[in-house]
């Protein structure tokens, strides 16, 4: 399945919420919104409404011409279409004090360029089976979590907590600020996995397919681990290397 | 095994096609061509329609002197040899042969009844990455190991030996012979996966997506492990659960 076939399927009829006072309603009312795609040249109340709204929300908006929302919908959109999410976003400080607050050591994950949603779909399984409490995505550049997501993750999207930031580096300021440990998992690594310490409050941090994990992230990191490789074939999939992260951390917690 | 010694398994013999009509006909029948080996000298009407074919199939041709030639093959090349781009079909024992050659202990996967490609694909990458041998597969119920699947793999498909058999049972039994236990991987096992001695020759088993390992493999193995679980949702992705079986196996032998 192609991103792009995903991203098609996800923009069924049901997931969009079109026009002004729809869509500034649903965000009232606490509807779980993916995105909002705003004419560019839009105005008024209502659309400064929404503006506000979605950023205290952490919703991204993209600014598009008219025919593409037209192209999405035959409702009157009056410049503003929005796609609902099938994933409940949580507040990742109000997260961190609920897992405090059951007495838990916190493990997290987060994922800094993973795009593909049936990788996401995978990982969220595996985050699931192994004791994560939440996932820390970005707002911007991973694939939407919608209902082909949410099919490929075996349910495991809606029952995991997700935390979607506007900033991964400020989320991961945040982590410290609440005495959580940040590790990337890094090709290069020289420190083992197995050579970190997941028995502490730790978020661990899994790159894209492409790129890994961004510089300033990889920077502000506590350790940068890597999984040993018994070959010179050093591509495991996304979901794969998550997957025994997360079973490593499990592991040494049991 | 280290990732050269698969590639020169690679060139075998029969993935080479040799002399100028026979390449001619395989490139104008579709076959996949990796690469053509090209003596620098040669010329003439088929070599101009190979180049030209080449090119517009985007097939890399590298010149080189005629001794190379001769090096890969007996048969009269004419001054050109073209490897196949296919996954390559191994026999079981002569495999583990080659490895009991190499001084090196056995670690094999057989994967009875993964269907997925994109799965197949990224465990294919995860089994090169560990240092397994060889993927034992059924040869009927299998994802076909196509070119999807040796993209979604990253090339690992190409690169691993594929042990294709027409009795999953008998490859138990042979495999018994061989002095190599055989372990399935079984949700409801009570032995953990860390409980096993993958130092010992030995093949891991995974079931496929829908029904896990089939019953009269479990009862031919040897051991039966699960992968532990922190929470009731006990679904994890077969390419993850594969994963993490070889990370645990090449952990313990590193």
């Amino acid at each position: 399945m192609s991103f792009k076939k995903s991203t098609n399927n996800y923009q069924s009829k049901k997931n969009i919420i079109a026009g002004r006072n729809p869509l500034l309603e649903a965000l009232r009312s606490g509807d779980n919104i993916d995105k909002i795609l705003l004419f560019k040249n839009a105005s008024g109340d209502v659309i400064n409404d929404i503006r506000n709204k979605a950023k205290q929300l952490n919703i991204p908006i993209q600014y598009v011409p008219n025919e593409k929302l037209n192209q999405l919908t035959n409702i009157n959109h009056q410049g503003v279409v929005a796609f609902k999410s099938s994933v409940i976003y949580q507040d990742l400080q109000q997260v961190i004090d609920w897992i405090n607050g059951n007495g838990e050591v916190p493990l997290l994950l987060m994922l800094d360029g993973v795009t593909d949603v049936r990788n996401i779909g995978a990982i969220a399984r595996s985050a699931l089976c192994t004791g994560v409490h939440a996932i820390i995505i970005p707002d911007k550049g991973v694939g939407a979590l919608h209902e082909d997501a949410v099919k490929s993750s075996a349910g495991a999207l809606e029952k995991i907590q997700i935390c979607r930031v506007n900033s991964l580096l400020k989320a991961v300021d945040d982590l410290h600020l609440n005495g959580i440990k940040v590790f990337t998992s890094e090709m290069n690594a020289s420190k083992k996995i197995f050579e970190i310490d997941f028995t502490e409050p730790c978020c661990i941090v899994m790159g894209g397919e492409e790129n890994g994990v961004q510089s300033y992230i990889s920077k502000a990191a506590d350790e940068k681990f890597s999984i040993p490789m018994k070959s010179d074939f050093d591509s495991l999939n996304v979901s794969v290397a998550t997957g025994i992260s997360l079973y490593e951390a499990m592991k040494q917690r049991l």
